[in-house]
């Protein structure tokens, strides 16, 4: 299965080209562009430097969120557009479970952290166990100190990835013990991940028009237009 | 420091650019094509969606072997070229010390091991320590039994990368206790541990014209030759 995959949910940007578990090509970009400008001629740079075409595809995968609202609109809308030009079906990722995905290690937990703003952090849970991975919360956005209190239930050792990894070893590492800081080049979102994770068994295949983006928060403008609204309630 | 950065010696080929330890973008592509007609596109194509042009780099990196004689030339010669002409500096750094590069393990024995074919492996062994990496051996070719001999007296765990990784696991499993093959997406060479590597201490810079490949071993029609010469002297 030849799968297309889309990482637009954070400051890098990526697209890979998998098929089956394997990676035939992936372009991975961190230069402070903006993916509404990058994300369709890297796809195009994949294909062409693959010698894919496009109708060879089988799927079209995207991290769908959570993360950075505006990328993930850009992920979201690129795939949509691909995948009704081209008749292909897409797999919405968790960005989260996109991120677990690349994890190396054997054994422990993995603790996947997006920096949400406002001490919020998005994140998910995850066991390893003989190097297979298996989800222990849903996507979630949760304050920093909240999590503080459940790392503790869980076995070390416990990785941190995503880019709010930095920011939770620096609050919880004198209170968790056995929370490790995987290596810079372990912790960024990638593609190849979305490719990965999309071929686990629970990710459902949905039409370009059912594809929806999951923010498990709302923006910020429709949170304070609601704040407003409530007040003059009052 | 801004290095473009080359890794063509097996049948994937990558390019990276890095600003000091960061990765600003790689392209990389596994899918049966030859690097005599992907490797420069492929640098374009990095250079483009990253839109840094070659005037900015300070140096150009390149695994300058070990590998497949035809990858280590067609890498060395695209380096040379681009080198040339823009005036920069070379990197030459050892394929094995660039696997090892991205190993994300805390502790343990690194053994970087490429199929050099006649039941022999280019291979490097390398130390972790605290997530740091020293050399424990020259870059060499040697028999697989060897290397059996040899990892007995090393710590485990023992990673096993690189695209002789499988080949060593099933041959050494049994008599190597700790033996560990990486999983496939951290066994396979990258551009971006070219960069990392090409920033250790021990990796000198070097001219267009100086910039030399490293075989380990004769190219198998150089070895037949002398096979055939001396025997016409007996």
């Amino acid at each position: 299965m030849k799968l297309l995959c889309f990482e637009s949910t954070a400051k890098a940007a990526s697209v890979a080209l998998l098929e089956d578990s394997r990676l035939l090509g992936e372009l991975y970009v961190n230069n402070g562009l903006t993916h509404s400008q990058t994300l369709l001629p890297m796809a195009q740079a994949v294909l062409e430097n693959t010698k894919i075409t496009g109708q060879e595809l089988d799927c079209i995968a995207v991290a769908a969120g959570p993360g950075s609202f505006t990328g993930v609109r850009i992920g979201i809308a690129a795939v949509k557009g691909l995948a009704m030009a081209l008749d292909k079906p897409c797999a919405p990722v968790s960005t989260l479970a996109a991120m677990a995905a690349l994890m190396p290690y054997r054994a422990g937990t993995v603790c996947a952290v997006m920096d949400a703003r406002c001490a919020q952090v998005y994140n998910a849970l995850f066991a390893l166990q003989d190097g297979k991975i298996q989800r222990l919360t849903p996507d979630r956005a949760v304050p920093v100190a909240q999590l503080r209190d459940e790392l503790a239930a869980y076995p070390g050792p416990i990785f941190l990835v995503g880019d709010g990894a930095e920011l939770c070893y620096n609050e919880l590492k004198l209170d968790v013990p056995g929370l490790i800081l995987t290596p810079e080049h372990l912790r960024m979102q990638r593609a190849y991940g979305v490719g990965i994770a999309a071929q686990q068994g629970d990710v459902e295949r949905v039409t370009a028009q059912e594809l929806l983006p999951v923010y498990l928060r709302m923006p910020q403008a429709q949170r304070e237009l609601k704040r407003r609204q409530a007040g003059g309630l009052e």
